[in-house]
């Protein structure tokens, strides 16, 4: 089938998430990690990052169960939200318009139910934030700068691939072995990625990466975690990834909703960037400094909404494909029954 | 005059320095400051960042007299090189076709002389270099990651603004006030600059910026200088620029060429990325500490060549505009002059 | 003459300010620089650094004029208290017994005017604070850990070195020439200094140190006082001490006080530590990168009180010995004179 | 029984261990981690860090069996050596005199089969080494300062406790219970720890600690270990010590003895210091972010040599006494099995 053109995507720009408690969001978010409110009322939060320009990089709803609403990219002009309506009913994609003024801080927009099983949406219009980017006395936290990138959970990776393939994205790093596409890195702005799939039963929310400068701040919010007691929120790192090399920690919200704290990845944005492939079989894909990868961090994830705002059945996969593909994903076990210089040999 | 569909640049992608001597700028740029080199010949060294996947950000070439030679740009595709022809031809410049191998690693290629007064490349094929982005057991001095943008000297700052605002590039920082404008950062990749022009006797190089991804990079290469009692090479910083918001140092090389070491800028990826204006009379534009800019960066820079190698004259320009407009632009006079409680209570 | 046994003198533990308005002082060391706030009153507030078990590290008092009211060293045990007493009795010094209580968190206390000029007190019963060095949520600004030092202007830098050898502390390193001594950094705990002497009209405060433990919180509170327009309380770096090997900045608080956060300097405590001497000639002693230093930071200094609380009168020096002694000290004057290649082939 | 005055220790100096393959050694200590070479033969190296201002602070001597030696500590005057070895008589340890010129760059030495079994020194002479802290351009791998500890594991902590606190130690922090002391920290210089002990079969060691400066350097050498696909070095971290508020990681050399780079702990020198005890069901305590100790970290440790070279019989202890103490020692077991929200409501 051909496709028609896609919106031009600029960027992830923001997600919406639902939150069971809106007050304890708001402490983790804003008091603990440092973010931005642009706006609040009494069933939502609107975050943006320091160095961002537009409304907001995350909406916080209240509702009764936890969710990921919906997963909502910039595009380049108005046009392309023609585009977008176009591009996934031509997908047999149900899709509604948004008028402006639905969401505070963006214009109108384009949603859809992609094939993937994952509301996404498509704005173009959006109001300038105050820059706070030089408002080093306002910073706390991990000082988050801006979203820079969705993680999801898909049951066939490589058919995710192909969908965001088709919708103008460029690949930047793959895990993979002669048979299987376990993971891909794909982006529209000029960093590694915008979006990156991990297999698994989906489709689920795997986290949401926002981007800091410094890998001190990346420290910093573990240890701010470790004073207030409350370091159960942190599940995995800090460690540097070997897939786009950027240093990160996982975080889980009071919900169980992931989100990453990312920095220091790489350019992207000349024509023909050559794709990065890491065997499923090198212990430093996932962590450059071979730690084992925490079971949580495969198997749990976010339900996400249809356009209705109703949880998406998921299609099941074997969720440990890529561990059970791993030499010694089990990591501990095998620190201690191979002896140390036969490991230090390899 | 209707200019025709300008050359589709991707970045500020590398520099030609003549250097008066190798073996010494060799020791400067790879020994002290950690470039990787991929390719070297009795007369010419290229030079690559960590990050960078083209061959090369720098080619320092042997000649009698210290001078830039081109900035070359990276274009989208091969056709841009025919658009960038006729770009020029219509600017009335001179122009040359450079075959591919004439410089090594880099394809086919045209150059112009500007209307500024600049030798300026386009190319669209590169040979792509080994990455070494996760080789940390190589890296050296400040770790430089990329070439991040080019600072020229012109005498008219406004006209070079409306020459690239033709060919096509993003404005994001001003310096100005009412009747002028004194400098301005403008850009094609995501990122504050790939360009930006200071006032004074042009056509001349200012710097070359290259990234690095810490700030503790930055100050390390200053480290490194002064444990080889080589710390005349420092000539500003480091500190916090105001404009970008970068962190920095500036470094001059053995012929005096000066090379700017930057990091953490932000993201202008967004349509409509909204310009942020400095007031000349701000401290804080060129160093958000307030401290002064030292004289010899606002007068010094190196000369430029044209398409035969000859050294371009110099049109004249009160060098000093920007730091006449300064509200105490002396600095430190200015700090015994007026009690420091009044100063504080500013 | 034979003197008696010194104190055991522990470390610089604390200093009183007075200054002209304490919510100014307030918002400076506590909002801006992030002291923690052990106790206060209308008329005094008692900070300490984040590591710090002991009540405070500074007093700031309020006051009609500005001034340093006297440096507090804490001692091993209660009979050092005699033993100051008996140490300055014996030099000649006038000597009071305060009792415990009348400093909020500090037990019964020795003071003396001691034959610099300067109001010392000698004290060992100290009240515990609560520890904070884990409370990571609570840390704002520079992140202050503890005092690290005091600096005094004194007008004769070899009979200020010869009585701290005789009150038993430890020579780390100095700056001199043949004839002169210029400055000089003495210890009793195991860093380079609790104390040091710059040469100029004494007695008088020249800074206060603090210590931090990474060289990223000094480049943050000089970002916080750029955000807040508050640039012009940063006087001199950020930089690296040659002397020390410390990474640096020095503040001026409201009432022009100098502060200094300082970060990395190394470990004396072995017997027999070896002094490292520095040439006054070598323009690495004072800023490793080769800097100037800023004419205010040679002149300007705190006023000292005597037991009494009134001013001490000023002997003479030619405040610029060390200044003069330089070979450029005027920075950047000297390197638009000299051409570049030759500056850097030096 | 009443002990004579013990030596007067000033701190850890320096350890010897017995690799088997001293060009493996020395690529790892040389040039992964970046020790400085004071001198070396055919059989043994002698490293220091750089900042060390004495000979050395380890001795790699090749050997058919990997252990180590003996643990050296310096003492404050020559009389310390005859009050060291009285101490030792007096307890009913062997001793032996060492005459100077044995040990390259060390004095006369007394050493001693200390009542835990292991090997330890006491020296007062040493030969100065090269300032190097200065020598930004001689750094590379984790930059290591100095030697920081010893950490050793003995069968019975308090004994050892005890034995340290009898040699005019202090104690900084420890992990307990009610019953129980599962670890402490005791320190002679002013910082958390000269000597740790680990519960366990004993005599055995744990690990040999060496400082660097900031936090940067830990995770370099993480990536520099993940470069050359030597990731399987790195056993546990980085991260922040609940004990001790460091940041560290830890190594494994090719014999498997355990090194920590470790930084940014605090200042222990007041008298009364006051100690800090951790509960040994505090998931901070060994990782203030919760992250559960890999299992080889309690197990795993290095046999010590007696005064003739024999390795030290094991005391048996239940080795996992603090890990069956902890409450979710198996960490990822437990995140799994229960709820994400009921643990983080903790």
């Amino acid at each position: 089938m051909e496709l028609p053109v896609p919106p031009d995507v600029v960027r992830a720009a923001y997600a919406e998430l639902v939150v069971t408690d809106l007050a304890e969001a708001r402490r983790f978010y804003v008091d603990l990690l440092g973010f931005a409110v642009s706006a609040e009322s009494d069933t939502a939060l609107y975050l943006r990052g320091y160095d961002e320009l537009i409304h907001h990089n995350l909406i916080l709803r209240a509702g009764p169960e936890a969710a990921a609403a919906r997963l909502a990219y910039r595009v380049r002009t108005a046009a392309d939200l023609d585009r977008a309506e176009a591009f996934f009913a031509a997908l047999g994609s149900r899709t509604a318009r948004v008028p402006a003024g639905v969401t505070p801080g963006v214009g109108e927009a384009v949603r859809a139910e992609d094939p993937l099983g994952f509301t996404v949406e498509f704005f173009f219009e959006a109001d300038w934030a105050e820059r706070l980017q030089q408002r080093y006395d306002l910073r706390r936290g991990a000082e988050p700068a801006r979203l820079d990138h969705f993680n999801i959970v898909v049951s066939d990776v490589r058919a995710a691939y192909e969908y965001y393939t088709s919708l103008g994205f460029g690949l930047s790093e793959t895990i993979e072995d002669d048979q299987t596409l376990y993971a891909a890195w794909m982006f529209r702005k000029q960093t590694v990625h915008d979006m990156a799939f991990t297999g698994g039963d989906g489709p689920r929310l795997h986290h949401l990466g926002f981007f800091t400068h410094e890998s001190h701040q990346v420290l910093r919010i573990c240890d701010i975690l470790g004073s207030r007691h409350a370091e159960a929120h942190i599940e995995r790192g800090p460690g540097r990834h070997g897939v786009s090399n950027a240093f990160y920690v996982y975080l889980r919200d009071p919900d169980g909703h992931r989100v990453e704290l990312y920095t220091s990845d790489y350019y992207t944005g000349d024509p023909g960037h050559p794709v990065l492939r890491w065997s499923v079989r090198d212990p430093r894909r996932r962590d450059f400094w071979g730690h084992p990868v925490v079971p949580s961090w495969y198997s749990e994830a976010s339900t996400v909404l249809d356009l209705d705002g109703r949880p998406c059945p998921l299609l099941a996969r074997q969720q440990t494909a890529e561990q059970a593909a791993e030499v010694g994903a089990d990591g501990y076990t095998r620190l201690s029954a191979e002896p140390l210089d036969r490991q230090l040999a390899r």
